[in-house]
């Protein structure tokens, strides 16, 4: 076989490897969505079913010993051939590196840890939860070991973002927690929170079309109902997005640009690579800034909101009639510390991350106790925030990461809003008319922009590749913390 | 390995295999109820990788080995072992007499005759879909040829129930014929059809009462809308049906009585067996008894909906508050001659079964050209109905049937009914109290009894089998005539 025809029998197996992952990117999607209550179990043998095929068919030795051979002569191959080899060969060392004995304990203790999580949430007690994470964390510093680097936390950070040392997570930070102290203490005092009354079937109707308003196509798409949103791709042209509707906020609204933008992403990535890679093969960082990019840069503002605000209240006089627009943009762009991640605005919502950054590196690398973590989460919420939680639901159980074992996961999210406010300067610095084209509503200029400069080109790339190629420049907080100070001091 | 190793080994391949062809028929499910338009050449690509694992898992050299093996002693096994093993066997000895090459020329050939005939259809025009029906007849005999028997019907009937031949359903067929011409013209002349309007998100929230009422559990189930019902298993715990729904009749009640009664039947099954089995190794003329059973025997009584109709009543007025419930009984049971099958009555139902058998026995065996069929329908519906399709939508182009290859499949249809009468007659039989269950909507002693006297047997057994077991009788179309002339004439 010459080079190419290698080449092209491994994508081959890769399409047929990336319609089975997309098979179990829909059993789980239909878990979360239409599943009756009693076939969980059923379901999770499915899933592990599949997931046994996949990993022998993507370490067969046929398989492997084209890898090898092709990886060998990669630089005979165009550029994205190359970059997709190398995504493979990347994904197939780490899958040796991992012994099977390592993940079918991996598989095991996550299972049984995401039950015990549920349960030690549901009932606020940490205790039920601290035998499993002292579990986790060993077992994570194992992994660790077998990557090469023994309670180097840097190798977590390399498995969910390719390149990503602690050294320039640590730098990021350090400028980013800084200047976001400083925003906060010069922000106003703030009101308190304002409910509203928004019967749930027009928050879906409504968010159907906020979704096809910034070009979401519901030809290859869906929305439905979840308790905690997320998007999906189960198939070439099938990328589904979720959502979580409460009568008393209009969160649903920036669920719907959030996994909108993830969702944009997809839909826009790079035809003939995207069906060839596995859910797992794409920058989170990249990732999250398209989720950013909808969900802040476009969706909190005014220019936005003012265009559908005659039709919200039209439609919900009851809600919207009897408020100023001035008010309803206060409510959705409200600074204030809170406890809970997901519920944090765009400003505080990195503390949330950095907080957990630094509690995952002292439980990897400096060996804090596992039962020191309410304590530490307390003193540093108090630090950063000002405030305490009362509980731990509302503490270190609030997030489900842990209970899967993703260390070194959670820095990506800050890390995404980051590169979010570069690609949003790099956006307007390419479009002089920027203003024009916000007030214009003309969301398919903005999208087909992303779509050339980001979403095609950052499905071979990591997020610390594209924002080098797009800008000429690496990650810098700085961009963030100006447009932040933009919006909320000015 | 003893014996008994070599059974649980095999049992294990088994149930892998059985999980892998439900994740099939959930890719089935999600394409016909919430899948995006565009996603179906994506879906169709997942079903087809899926199908060649189950075909390389159910032909490999252990799983042979082990069931050859196993089935050489299958004399010493439990009495449910050795059917299950007998299954088994037969289902291996198929797939192994059907050649790769035919089984490719079947899957290709029936995906484009599928699309064919959706135009055709549309279009309302044969000849679209002639040729491709001559192909579908010429592959069909080369299965027959393949079976060992070539040009015999009797292969086709043995396909999908076994132990089925023609001289069986020509007799029992030739007692209906004329049994229901009796019945037919004893009738009286029968009024117009009535028209209603109930609002379908109505008709959603009733007929999930009326499946909660006949004992199905939606722990372990759901009810979606799709464009024609059907009732599928996607996991051991999790048994779903489907509905459509019309705003002007009430054809859904019946539709979700049908697909429950199926339903009630794959949650009733022996917990140990069905989860070795796939979707093809049920009996469908038991399945069928099953949901004619509900749907007809218990759904189309006064028994079952005068409970039900002071709710209805008040639940919507407007239809149902102005009918008599005397008028509404007779809607239900309207027996008219007509031309679309699945909209037919009780009555006249098995007509455009016998139909259908006679043509298709004509094109395997005599060499019927093809091109003869639009006019051998309106012949024999004239000749059986007394009316003649305008177009061939509503006549030979009408069910999907031959386009997906299935020749053999309809007479079990009318067979599930001529049983369902059997298994009647032999409750009424066992339950001397059986007016007086029904009169309290004694719905859960009805489902125990079939549980333990056809649902749990049923599961390892042919409906020819059932039969004999439950009343000592073979098939006999004369339970179905008699239940049919006491309801309609007297």
């Amino acid at each position: 076989m010459t080079l190419n025809e290698k080449l092209n029998k491994l994508k081959q197996i890769y399409r047929d490897l990336t319609k089975l992952d997309q098979i179990s990117c829909l059993l789980s999607w239909d878990q979360e969505t239409y599943m009756p209550p009693l076939a969980a179990e059923g379901r999770a043998e499915q899933l592990a079913i599949l997931a046994k095929i996949i990993h022998d068919k993507s370490t067969s030795l046929e398989l492997s010993d084209l890898l090898y051979e092709v990886y060998q002569n990669r630089h005979e191959l165009s550029v994205e051939d190359r970059k997709f080899i190398e995504i493979k060969y990347r994904t197939w060392q780490k899958q040796n590196q991992l012994t099977p004995e390592f993940v079918a304990t991996w598989s095991s203790l996550t299972s049984q840890a995401i039950e015990a999580w549920k349960t030690a949430k549901q009932k606020k007690d940490f205790h039920l939860f601290a035998p499993f994470l002292e579990q986790l964390v060993a077992l994570v510093r194992t992994k660790t070991s077998l990557l090469g680097k023994p309670n180097n936390y840097d190798v977590l950070l390399d498995y969910y973002e390719p390149g990503l040392t602690k050294k320039q997570v640590d730098s990021l930070f350090t400028v980013l927690k800084t200047g976001i102290k400083q925003i906060l203490s010069s922000l106003p005092q703030i009101g308190p929170t304002r409910y509203i009354e928004a019967p749930i079937s027009w928050q879906k109707q409504f968010t159907k079309k906020v979704l096809s308003l910034i070009g979401y196509n519901y030809q290859t798409g869906r929305q439905d109902e979840v308790a905690h949103p997320f998007m999906t791709r189960v198939g070439d042209q099938d990328i589904r997005v979720t959502n979580t509707f409460h009568e008393n906020d209009v969160s649903s609204f920036f669920s719907a640009l959030h996994e909108g933008g993830h969702a944009l992403y997809e839909q826009g990535m790079d035809s003939n690579y995207i069906v060839l890679l596995n859910d797992y093969e794409r920058s989170l960082v990249l990732h999250e800034s398209q989720s950013r990019f909808w969900e802040n840069f476009i969706g909190r503002t005014k220019t936005f909101w003012s265009p559908l605000w005659p039709q919200m209240q039209i439609e919900l006089p009851t809600v919207f009639g009897s408020m100023e627009f001035a008010d309803y943009m206060k409510m959705v762009n409200l600074v204030q510390p809170s406890l809970i991640r997901v519920q944090a605005d765009e400003v505080t919502y990195n503390l949330h991350i950095i907080i957990r950054y630094e509690i995952e590196k002292m439980l990897v690398e400096d060996n804090l106790p596992v039962t020191q973590v309410p304590i530490m989460w307390a003193e540093k919420y108090e630090q950063y925030l000002g405030i305490r939680p009362k509980n731990d639901a509302e503490g270190c159980l609030q997030d489900v990461h842990w209970s899967m074992g993703n260390f070194g996961y959670f820095p990506t999210y800050a890390l995404g809003n980051i590169l979010a406010a570069q690609i949003w300067v790099q956006f307007q610095r390419e479009n002089s008319d920027f203003s024009e084209i916000l007030s214009n509503q003309n969301y398919q200029h903005i999208l087909a922009w992303l779509q050339t400069k980001v979403h095609k080109p950052g499905t071979l790339l990591s997020g610390l590749e594209l924002v080098e190629q797009l800008t000429g420049e690496s990650l810098n907080a700085q961009y963030l913390l100006d447009y932040l100070a933009e919006k909320y001091l000015s």
